[in-house]
């Protein structure tokens, strides 16, 4: 899967913020891919892109549609069809991380075929991915682990990215979800690949480097200790094989997510066990760092919070939103690429 | 997914036993299920049942044509295929749990339709699961785990589920494979599920029971341990959330099935692993003994190292195969169904 660049983020009639989110994520994160934005009358949110109709976005080099809104449900809404239609017969392709798949609109399908444009649901798997072999492969990899579902891991993976380009370090981001593929155009669709294929389709994703200094900054999804997600977890880190850990906390999280009777384990229980079955595969991995999300808390309160953690687990210790992530990246620098 | 019974065993052209493995499986733990078996003229392995042709076995009351046989690479044989459409015409369900799907040959599929009949590709989810929601459930479950795949977990867990019929006891085998599907006519095929819905599919196949002291005695997959199915393992544990685990292993194998590699875990690994992880979701999980696969050993060795093992692990370890599951039973009886 790979999606043709640069976009136009399609807003749509995006009534806030939070239903434009994915959009506002690749425009955070990847602003040179983003020629613009379509937004309908209706729209609320402005990511701040030149407005564009189709045929301007055309004109601007643009390749691909890409929808960044979700309504409630993933619905492909109704009142955007004439848009995509209009989007495809102008040579656009379209891109969706919606529930509902533009595959299974018959319309939309016609149309692209017509047109010799592609319809790609990101959520949907379109390689067949192999059984993972296990055999260590060169170059380095960082894999973001959490306490819980949604504490932070995508978000610290990417300012770590961020962060080594910056630097002019040699490094990838690469995204197992939905959002992480949309915004960087590629990527594993972990949740939805075959219970046999999840550690392969992770070794496909991070194949090995010709230059043994470069880091893979891999989207962790999910937490071992999480009833409903844990073995798409394990799967990702034996794909990984990661040479550094970077331990993902939301701190006033009460329960585990969507698990009411569960609570969070500790930092000390998640560096034990990611550690403990990340050395099956690599028997160099070793946590480097601790990303809290401290959004919650005011600045006072997250910077204590930081600092007594990095004191109680002694690894260095921030919140990637308020300090960046350049304490996780020096970190990195202790990890010499394996010899064997 | 269900298989009407009884069934019509084909063996079709099997060259030797191990070809007609699953036949074997099914004749072994479920004769009951089993009117006859077809062997084409070419065939040479006989499971000492009935010979009978598709009128015979309808006149019996055979209900499902059931591929006992494999080729090499599961393929369906041209050579079957009249006697599989004689099948349909008659009034039978085919169920196979070959590669190539029954589902994928249109002219089965067609006459199949014509008829009424299924064509039930036990490889293939039949059911939209749900995503597991973590919750402790009524009656009692045993899992087995093993340092390594093809171990004999499946056959344990087989073994103590007949122990346990002998004794009258109340329990139930759940097939999470094709073979153990196919021996029960039940069962969930784990590896190809979904990765979001793998946890969701075992509660879904072991469900609360009203019998606070049911055994659900459910077949392992893969190891915590094997790169490339270990999180086909972990959501099994926390989709089971067992009280009890008996741990499976072959002490012969020189490495991991599959990855040259990679050495086994001691048993002593896998009890902590396995228990640490599924106390996440049941905090009562507990090893109750060890299942050793003990075929490559004579007799006498083999008595040793169960006595050596039992001894170094304080847990009662047996060999299925040669010593029946009695003591694994008998270890269950100590297991109370939980108060909350």
């Amino acid at each position: 899967m790979s999606l043709s660049t640069p976009y136009l983020l399609f807003l749509g009639d995006a009534p806030d913020a939070l239903a434009a989110k994915v959009a506002q994520g690749i425009r955070d994160w990847r602003p040179d891919l983003c020629v613009g934005q379509y937004r309908m009358p209706e729209c609320v949110p402005d990511l701040g892109l030149p407005d564009m109709d189709i045929d301007a976005a055309v004109s601007a080099g643009a390749r691909t549609l890409v929808i960044g809104v979700a309504n409630r449900g993933g619905k492909l809404s109704d009142s955007w069809k004439s848009i995509f239609h209009k989007a495809l017969a102008s040579g656009l392709d379209i891109a969706s991380g919606l529930h509902e798949l533009l595959s299974d609109d018959p319309e939309l399908v016609a149309a692209a075929a017509s047109c010799g444009r592609q319809l790609i649901d990101v959520r949907v798997p379109r390689v067949a991915y192999p059984i993972a072999n296990g055999e260590p492969r060169t170059g380095l990899r960082c894999l973001t682990v959490g306490t819980d579902c949604s504490v932070g891991k995508m978000y610290t993976s990417l300012a770590m990215d961020r962060c080594m380009r910056e630097r002019e370090q040699s490094a990838t981001f690469r995204a197992t979800g939905q959002t992480g593929i949309l915004i960087t155009g590629d990527g594993v669709p972990l949740d939805a690949v075959v219970a046999d294929f999840m550690a392969g389709s992770i070794e496909y994703l991070t194949p090995p480097s010709d230059d043994p200094a470069h880091w893979d900054l891999i989207e962790g999804q999910g937490s071992l200790f999480h009833a409903s997600f844990s073995g798409v977890t394990l799967a990702l880190i034996h794909g990984s094989a990661p040479d550094a850990l970077v331990l993902c906390h939301e701190p006033t999280r009460e329960h585990m997510r969507g698990l009411p009777g569960y609570s969070l384990p500790t930092l000390k229980q998640l560096r034990e066990q990611a550690e403990t079955l990340g050395r099956i595969v690599n028997p160099a991995c070793t946590a480097v760092g601790i990303a809290l999300n401290t959004k919650a808390l005011d600045e006072k309160a997250a910077r204590d919070l930081c600092a007594q953690t990095e004191q109680d687990m002694q690894l260095p210790t921030i919140d990637p939103f308020r300090d960046g992530a350049d304490r996780l990246v020096d970190a990195l620098s202790a990890i010499r690429p394996r010899t064997s």
